[in-house]
């Protein structure tokens, strides 16, 4: 199914980000995980058929800490679901997008994902999910 | 309706960034405008519920140079639909999240819209959407 699996966005506190996304928004807050090997504490906020994944740095080496110190808050990255992620690999280097690995990898809850170059994509980290 | 309404995506070139969207993802592209007043050529691709909406400057002065001269091309804002954008700036102001307007401006398509400042959504311009 095409749609936009979530949204990452990389901010410095998750419970102040929640006063838009909670307070004023109303969206339901679905889960939370503390991934230490990746130095990041994760809160899910359901919107319609995407999830906003908001992303906080435990350490000052998490997988966000360059990015915020180069960019400040904001979107992280943009993920749609597809179908089968080798297949878009392949497609990607045809077209002259660069995956930013030629094999998927193992996410998060059973999924095999692959990141985009955002040089070859206008700016935007892209991420390609599929649920098995 | 809860839902992303659209993501605005600011780009140098709506042609090039076709090769993402439609080329790799295979999205559909619903709709183009040129908006003279704002300076921007626009482009819709749909993905299931939500829009991707690519923003190309006609010159120098429009809407978005300043973004792309500042940050370069990227992700420029996220929209919510919303039931009553003048209930949600109202709101907005009494979580401490800065609206722009005190009241809702005419959008495209018949809608009313508000944008909230990204200082205080964690970087990230939020713009409310109410179609009537």
């Amino acid at each position: 199914m095409k749609k936009i699996d979530h949204i990452g966005i990389a901010v410095k506190s998750i419970d102040k980000a929640l006063n838009l996304y909670k307070n004023l928004l109303e969206l339901e807050v679905t889960g939370e995980e503390v991934l230490e090997d990746r130095g990041l504490r994760v809160v899910f906020v359901q919107v319609g058929e995407t999830r906003i994944e908001l992303l906080e740095p435990l350490n000052e080496n998490s997988e966000i800490s360059g990015f915020l110190a180069k960019r400040g808050e904001g979107i992280h990255h943009i993920a749609y679901a597809v179908d089968n992620v080798q297949e878009m690999i392949n497609k990607s280097k045809e077209l002259g997008i660069k995956p930013l690995s030629d094999e998927p990898k193992d996410g998060a809850h059973n999924t095999k994902v692959a990141f985009l170059h955002p040089k070859t994509t206008n700016g935007v980290l892209t991420e390609l999910v599929e649920h098995r």
